[in-house]
């Protein structure tokens, strides 16, 4: 898989990437799509997320700052893309914090399909199953092997499965990727994992291998934010620069630098 | 029109500007209404909106991220603005991306009195009765004369009409203006549209001639947005140093710069 | 006290601090409490606020942007705080804004115990029974004697009072401070008092005492604040800076710059 080829077909085709996000990262969810070449739309009213989500090319969902009456858009704006066959991702955000957010992914998971399933790694192992406890919406303390967690769920839920961190899982019901991009200044900043779901949306929104898509969209965004840790000051700055090193990504620079290995 | 003087004339008042506006750009509305040194106060339940109005100098609605009960809102405070006297201004977001949106904004117009209408091209078409699609929240291509669709509109709806774009297109009942300052860079940028809205408003809050209103508002904006894209890094970096020029905006160097046209 | 014992242990505990607040300043006040090295979380829904108080160490709840339904979820999530023993901090935004806003803050005053009251002198004379406005969020004259007014409130409620401004005044039961730090650059900058009340949650989360955490807290985001405004270009390039300061903030510096006066 040649990186640079998804990030020009991004770049090219523009996909619509249709979120249904949470209050806190929103802005910073459409901002990543938009530096790289694609067009972000949020919508969440329940008369309108079906019509939406069939002009879109891939469709977000995050259930960060969640509530019963959102999940249940999410629901109507999933049925229509499932049924216009674009891919649906799913951010697990804050799973295994609190019941509720458990109950609500199931829900979700067992209502629809969703195509990617994408979390840190106590939220994807609790989704799992395995009793772990996720503090707030950063990754709680995972005892079991990850790529096994990655694999189990992507085969009982037919999925891809990302679970990101220093090393980032992928996993479909075949293969398995490791992306060892990035930078620790990442952690340091809200909403970066958020961005992480945006980004693989964004990559799923133009190619089918939607593992091979997660790879590609997380090594560019890293390679980004390995050029920006670079030079920043801190992580306010990093972001800034981050979204800059995104929007003026070199084809040839990702190819050389991506860490992505199959397993 | 001396664009200095209304710029002067904001910095003096300090109008209060209130805002139901989507979860997207809201920070940013606010924070463009800040620095050019006026008082942004977002505020959308159904009990206090009226009385939100009722001590602000204008009214800013935007359909970004609508929703029925959101828009009942909206109501209430553009009959309280209606009331007061004020200028209401509503963007109609992504109109032409769904049906909802379409018939929310109608609803809108038809149920208080709007007095800017203000969107992108096909956005404005769309409002303006045309046969197009707005991609998302982007604007799609029209075929029409678009400063005949905002005549028209502004006549049919007694409103003042702005379409942005690379020109703005500025019309009311008698007159039309062009603004032909800005930079590329604006349209890598989530929200410059959604903060346009902001800085007419603002405008419109100090000077009765709505169209000079947004003439002077918008070439201020894209003046500072001229000025931040010579040294900017990319979008993230060019957004601060936007928020920054409209700070230190000097107004000698408006009146330069400005390029109103008035057709 | 030490200013810079409170930080390490802000540092080093890392407590989650759940926050309810407004969608304005939601991003922000996220990232204030992550670059103090803390844990922030946001989550609003009434199904879930109750567990996610209980695995915080402090709730922040902020009326910016609210509604009856939210109101009612900040009420649940305040009972379980007030369960657990964790502090909770009201942000009083908004208040003599609207008489909703006024209604809705003695509710939640009268209901569950709130016990840190934070907001600018209008806001805050206006909770203690004064006849007083608020412009928006921005703060109106008040005529009174400040320190007596947050003594006031202290005692009648049971709480520890902040009001912020150019001298913030913080005061308990027993005691007054001062904190003299900052800079007028925040003024400029949108959200630096809801950043405020995110701060002084943040240390509130490790120190019994809550004057003193506020006072620690209110010290070490001004002195960051002073350290930012020496190289800025203008407000939206001084948060940033801020941010990157708080980020890399020195203990020793902050003793050393700290202007808490105690009265």
């Amino acid at each position: 898989m040649k990186v640079s080829r998804l990030l020009e077909k991004v770049r090219k085709q523009k996909p619509i990437v249709h979120h249904l996000t949470n209050w806190v990262t929103i802005y910073d969810c459409a901002c990543v799509v938009k530096v790289f070449g694609a067009s972000p739309v949020m919508a969440h009213a329940q008369e309108e997320v079906a019509d939406m989500a069939r002009i879109a090319s891939a469709l977000v969902l995050n259930i960060g700052t969640l509530t019963s009456d959102f999940v249940e858009a999410m629901k109507s704006a999933a049925k229509s893309a499932n049924n216009k066959g674009i891919p649906v991702l799913l951010d697990v955000c804050g799973a295994g914090a609190t019941p509720f957010r458990d109950i609500k992914c199931n829900e979700l998971l067992d209502q629809v399909h969703i195509n990617i399933i994408k979390g840190n790694a106590s939220e994807i192992a609790r989704i799992a199953g395995e009793n772990v406890q996720t503090k707030g919406v950063d990754a709680g303390k995972v005892e079991k092997n990850l790529i096994g967690v990655a694999r189990y769920l992507a085969k009982t839920r037919k999925a891809t499965v990302v679970i990101t961190g220093q090393e980032d899982i992928i996993a479909d019901q075949d293969k398995v990727f490791l992306v060892r991009n990035g930078d620790e200044m990442m952690t340091q900043v809200v909403g970066t994992g958020c961005m992480a779901a945006s980004v693989i949306g964004t990559f799923a929104a133009v190619h089918n291998d939607l593992a091979e898509a997660a790879a590609a969209g997380l090594a560019c965004y890293e390679v980004a934010a390995e050029q920006a840790a670079k030079k920043s000051n801190g992580p306010a700055d990093f972001k800034i620069r981050m979204f800059d090193a995104i929007f003026k990504l070199n084809g040839k620079t990702v190819d050389l630098k991506q860490k992505i290995v199959k397993k």
